[in-house]
């Protein structure tokens, strides 16, 4: 019985009636990832095509703010144009900590030595920075302005492990549109190169042949089936599985509470790691997910205590609100509130779809109108207030300058329910892959000729608790130059694993 | 290049030198999962060949205290004799909270409306039970009385979801020898239905023909490598992977936070999982795991309130202590307390691994010594005894018979702490499978002749927080059953999925 390929059932060699295409590198998808890939191993001197679903290049990559996390060396440009110096130590202990338990250290020993000089390549590439700072806490500051604080370096447990410094790289763009002018740059520079794009065209399945080594692609185009031989390898960089409702369901259930705001560029429907495992490759962290809670800007609100529907607070409110979004989705209960007096109360930004729950002059009212527990948030506050008037936090250790004690009447509780709330999200699980992305079986075996880079991989951003803004893209420019490098020389990789 | 065959990389066909054994269907693993299958396919009249890594019957599932989690239709014979009903809606409802927010629909149906036959195969196969039953809550009797209540039944929510009723039947053993009891009644009908058996035989690989049908398995005995061809198919019943750090750490690595407590046979090493996934078998869910903490007897600790590092409570205590222990790995930092007074107190027990922490005359004085933050510990217990003492727990639902103030000095903190007391263990992800046990890829589409069950297998059991002691065996017998009648029909099924 012959079965149609798809992602999850690759085609035998023998079964490919005759090559419609030959490339030394074929790669599945032209995002930040795909790009990166293609350039490097266009530079090495292989013959490159892109096979990408959309009709234009950009993915999920081109709409994001276009943010990367780099430091280390002492500094980038940005860092040491605005007094910053930033050790490879303190870098490298950072990255570490926000991979959690299963940091994958070769990986970010690679990045945190690498940074520097990956900062350089992409401003050859043509990337705009103009290596301005913008101090405090910017979410999106859309000026065109380089430096920003982009995630936990401040915050409790992160400022105890690595010595803090802004480390997000924002390309010169207005709006949010720093994605856009990154995936510009780098799809001008692959068009330079001579690289060999296809639009509109899906991959289908996988080619192996009968070592099981992958040696081309099948692809869809108007309908048509094509056979696209790949000589040295397939990297496949065709993003995550946020938009795959079965393998939600599966891999990551908790994403049910979430309202309907997946960050998408509208294809990453888990092909490539469906591809990937139909051929043996092993896909880890799947349960794992980036979502966050912009509940500032206004900064004011930092000041405020997240309590959870059983007025219980959970977290250090001066973390990476990706961190906090996190936390928010391992309790129990979808109701949750920030604490604010009217010191520090602003209106919510629209965006958040952040609104008023309750407003009371005392706290006991809020609770009775939250229709909380009787005493729960009243003595979550008031132990909150005791030591905050000491500049202190014992239970979740806030840094003292957004402590404050919350006593100016009158109070509200401002709804961030999930359901509700802007929680914006994607997936972190992917396959699993070597630094230079070749991919693995679950013996940690190399599957002979195929790579994988970005979201599709499982790379530096492996943990939502420890996402900071800049991780994602910053890894698959980064890794998905390593895989376009290894693909190039159709050899395998000499590390262990 | 020929590469050695191992349980990720599939062998061809066309590399098999000769076929040293042949069967219809060939199950790996003889413990109850792949006995049961290896029953259900001789007697549909399949020649059948059993692999065993170990030098007898039994694995993981002798090791067990034997329980199988069984109820609806009215009520088993155990359960009538004893006074119970127990509707298969209610039956259906339990179980399917049980399995999480993606519990397999298809799959606790079959088991809910076939518990009743279930049962009555199990007797017939020479399972011996009394049908007596034991109340309150009873872990591990050990006096070969068979029905109690096992799981959430009576807590919240699961009381608010379905009718309680005990559904845990206990096989007539004393001591802790009920899973070795079933194995032996299982084993004994596997041999004299002229099944065959390899022990000291390792599965290494699956072997695949040229349209990646598997058709057999390369097997290690004594260092030498045969080659079994199985026409009908290959059952992969060969346990989780709680032995194998390197994918406990990519799956599962909240586990690396409990003390050196594994259940297991000895062979869990996830090479059934991975011989699935080595042919494009998707593995889900792999994160969730099984572990629990035996913190009564004495049933009195019940009325005990658990507080984490913060000294905040977060769960009823009178939920099953499975449960409990899932949402106490939820938590952040490691310490942990029961917290009881005079009234209730009993020494723990030695199993438990659970030492006194900290005792004083008020609770001012055990929240000092236990260094917790200043008026945490003693508004958690303010608040609980407020509401205690009118039979009541809004936060958290405790049943009311459970409640009680904690108010009568001196009062002690129990330390439960992770990495410290008894955290026995074992994972629940797994191959995803239909429940005739047709292993499926990433996409739905069945692996032609792979066939899993048992914890190779993600089935009833797949979510941490809601299983119920009996239903890991429950899933091995009911649903190996259906695996090997499947597999001796040589055709795939005719569910969609």
């Amino acid at each position: 019985m012959r079965v149609t390929p798809s992602p999850s059932r690759p085609c035998a060699l023998d079964e490919v009636p005759s090559w419609d295409l030959e490339a030394d590198v074929v790669v599945v998808g032209f995002g930040a990832a795909g790009a990166s890939a293609a350039i490097e191993a266009a530079e090495a001197g292989a013959k490159v095509l892109i096979i990408e679903v959309a009709s234009g290049h950009g993915g999920t990559s081109a709409m994001a703010g276009g943010d990367i996390y780099l430091g280390g060396g002492g500094g980038t440009p940005a860092q040491t144009e605005n007094g910053f110096s930033d050790s490879t130590e303190d870098f490298y202990r950072y990255m570490k900590m926000a991979g959690g338990p299963d940091a994958d250290e070769e990986r970010v020993r690679l990045y945190a030595e690498g940074a520097l000089a990956h900062f350089d390549w992409l401003e050859r590439q043509g990337v705009p920075y103009r290596r301005t700072y913008i101090p405090g806490k910017p979410v999106m500051p859309g000026t065109g302005d380089c430096l920003i604080l982009s995630g936990s370096e401040e915050a409790w447990p992160f400022s105890e492990e690595a010595e803090p410094c802004p480390r997000g790289h924002l390309p010169d763009a207005t709006g949010e549109t720093g994605g856009f002018v990154l995936l510009e740059s780098l799809a001008t520079r692959v068009r330079s190169l001579g690289v060999d794009v296809l639009f509109d065209a899906r991959g289908q399945a996988l080619i192996v042949d009968a070592a099981r080594r992958v040696c081309g692609l099948v692809v869809m185009i108007d309908g048509e089936t094509r056979y696209v031989r790949a000589s040295g390898g397939v990297i496949l960089c065709a993003g995550g599985f946020v938009l795959n409702r079965t393998m939600l369901e599966q891999y990551a259930p908790q994403i049910s509470r979430l309202a309907d705001d997946a960050l998408s560029g509208g294809y990453d429907d888990g092909s490539g790691i469906r591809m990937g495992q139909s051929v043996g490759g092993a896909a880890i962290h799947m349960n794992e997910m980036f979502t966050t809670l912009p509940f500032y800007p206004p900064e004011s609100h930092i000041k405020g205590i997240l309590v959870n529907d059983r007025g219980a607070r959970f977290i250090n409110e001066d973390a990476y609100p990706g961190r906090i979004a996190t936390y928010i989705l391992d309790q129990v209960g979808d109701r949750f509130f920030l604490l604010v007096d009217d010191a520090i109360f602003e209106q919510p930004s629209e965006l958040s779809r952040i609104s008023i729950a309750a407003v009371g002059e005392t706290w006991e009212e809020v609770e009775r109108e939250l229709e909380l527990v009787e005493g729960t948030l009243v003595s979550t506050v008031k132990i909150h207030n005791l030591h905050a008037e000491k500049g202190e936090d014992p239970l979740f250790h806030k840094h003292r300058k957004w402590l404050k004690p919350l006593d100016e009447p009158p109070f509200a509780a401002l709804a961030c329910h999930l359901g509700e709330a802007f929680y914006p999200y994607f997936t972190l699980g992917g396959l699993r892959v070597r630094p230079t992305g070749e991919v693995l079986t679950s013996d940690g075996d190399p599957v002979p000729g195929l790579y994988a880079a970005g979201r599709t991989a499982c790379g530096l951003p492996r943990w939502g608790a420890g996402y900071s803004s800049g991780m994602s893209l910053g890894d698959c420019t980064f890794f998905g130059r390593m895989a376009g490098r290894q693909a190039a020389t159709h050899e395998p990789s000499e590390n262990g694993d």
